[in-house]
């Protein structure tokens, strides 16, 4: 089954210890596309100025990916500029320009309006809310958010909550989110604002599911050199719902497994400067780097 | 078989935002010996002032713990307090007192010199390796550190590690050791020094195994609240090392199940001041835990 996909489609400037890299092709719906694109059909919803490359438009049709509800728009492309600290973890963002997504509105193909599998990847919750309004009785919804909404979107953000299935969002947000200090505690209180499925993004310390069957824990693939994380995230959630997508069975194992992907995507995601690494992987490095993930927590 | 433990005996004042708590049953050596304690017998290798707990000794004892190794001196026991900050990871140390500690130079008791299993706890390299060359020939040898002997007592350090199977140390610890910003990069690295196996601990996020078998990923066992983290590595160790002595097989299977012992062990460690929880556990309840941290990686 088919996913959808909304977020940002961006243009990026990557500056990391090594290197500085402009205009990448980056925003949360461009990364969760192409790592979803490796399970599933994927749908996506965003828009672009008339300055986005010709190339990225190849790239997204490399992958499969549906761009019917791509728009273009006079203006420029959202550009985000950041600056990653020497351990790769602290980042800081230089500028962000939202260009052509400070009016966007997009009113949905028709034929995007009852794909099954939804993922409002990170972007304002209004749009998100939007988006969401325009598909009829999807099958499963997966929500990403970041800091950014929780300062200046929290009611929107809230009420997007009662209408998802699964959160997706890192520890930090989780905390501030709920107000409470301790990680594990704020992704079970989470559950009490609508989503019955929370995962907790850690970074190179893996994710935390909690949901009715218990909590799931995800290792991240250990990387011995991480080369720019942006969209590691993304990527995450990406591969996650292209994972669930495609799985039958029951949804609590296909949800762990899709965890388990959705860390591997992440993973190639950090070993090239936007997605550079990710846009060359095969399905068959995809698969063994998941057997190797799961081998590392049998003993 | 037994294990023999060598380490700091001390009595901690522990300050967290919630309470603060007056001459805890603290040090490397007591958090480590009981945790090893509910798997093998332990000889236990310290030294306490004259203003030791006659209580302490009792606890000791009712653990089984082999105290001939276990000196009295006049004087003052090692004393540490501490302040956690509300999140409960970051801690500062408001005070060192080594005490009895000071002039410490054990000569090992006949019986002890034969134990397999010998685990140097965090405490000076020298006195780790002035322990070690009492013992002969031990069948497997961990150690732990701090940052203090990597800022201090670096040279002797890195002579022990030439004389160890395994190091234990926190992930800061070991990107301070290898100068190496990367964690899974740094773990790497310390094979060079010597051991063939390196154990970093991550805290909440669990710990790393560096193997010739490949890496394996210890979950934290995931914690609602935490009450007091300190001793939450050394009973870590604690509990690796005596899964490790009683337990038949390929090592670095029981290696890799000797961390999820040892990560149960420190998250009941966690639930309470000093050593209140851990010593009112049971054998139960830790074969529970560690039923439910494999089915939280399982899927």
């Amino acid at each position: 089954m088919s996913v959808l996909i909304v977020g940002s489609t961006a243009l990026d400037s990557v500056k990391t210890p090594q290197r500085e890299i402009p205009c990448l092709l980056g925003g949360s719906a461009s990364h969760a596309a192409v790592a979803a694109s490796f399970f599933a059909p994927v749908k996506l919803v965003g828009i672009v100025g008339d300055d986005f490359p010709r190339r990225y438009v190849r790239l997204y049709r490399r992958h499969g990916i549906d761009l019917e509800g791509l728009q273009k728009a006079p203006g420029k492309t959202f550009h985000w500029a950041g600056e990653y600290e020497i351990n790769m973890n602290n980042r800081r963002t230089l500028s962000t320009e939202l260009g052509v997504f400070e009016t966007f509105s997009p009113n949905l193909p028709e034929a995007y309006r009852l794909t099954p599998f939804v993922l409002l990847a990170n972007i304002a919750p209004a749009l998100q809310h939007h988006v969401l309004n325009q598909v009829r009785r999807p099958r499963f919804v997966i929500a990403d958010t970041m800091d950014l909404w929780l300062n200046i979107a929290l009611d929107d953000l809230l009420k997007l909550l009662r209408r998802i299935d699964a959160l997706v969002l890192n520890d930090s947000e989780a905390r501030q989110l709920t107000k409470e200090n301790n990680t594990v505690a704020a992704a079970k209180k989470i559950h009490r604002l609508g989503p019955k499925y929370v995962v907790v993004k850690k970074g190179e310390h893996g994710a935390l599911l909690s949901a009715p069957g218990g909590m799931f824990i995800s290792p991240a693939y250990p990387l011995n050199r991480v080369v720019d994380p942006t969209g590691a995230g993304d990527s995450f959630a990406g591969g996650l719902i292209g994972y669930l997508a495609v799985s039958k069975g029951a949804l609590e194992a296909n949800l762990r497994q899709g965890m388990i992907y959705g860390s591997v995507l992440a993973s190639f995601c950090c070993e090239g400067f936007g997605l550079t690494r990710t846009t060359r992987v095969t399905r068959e490095e995809i698969e063994r780097r998941v057997l190797q993930l799961e081998r590392m927590v049998r003993h």
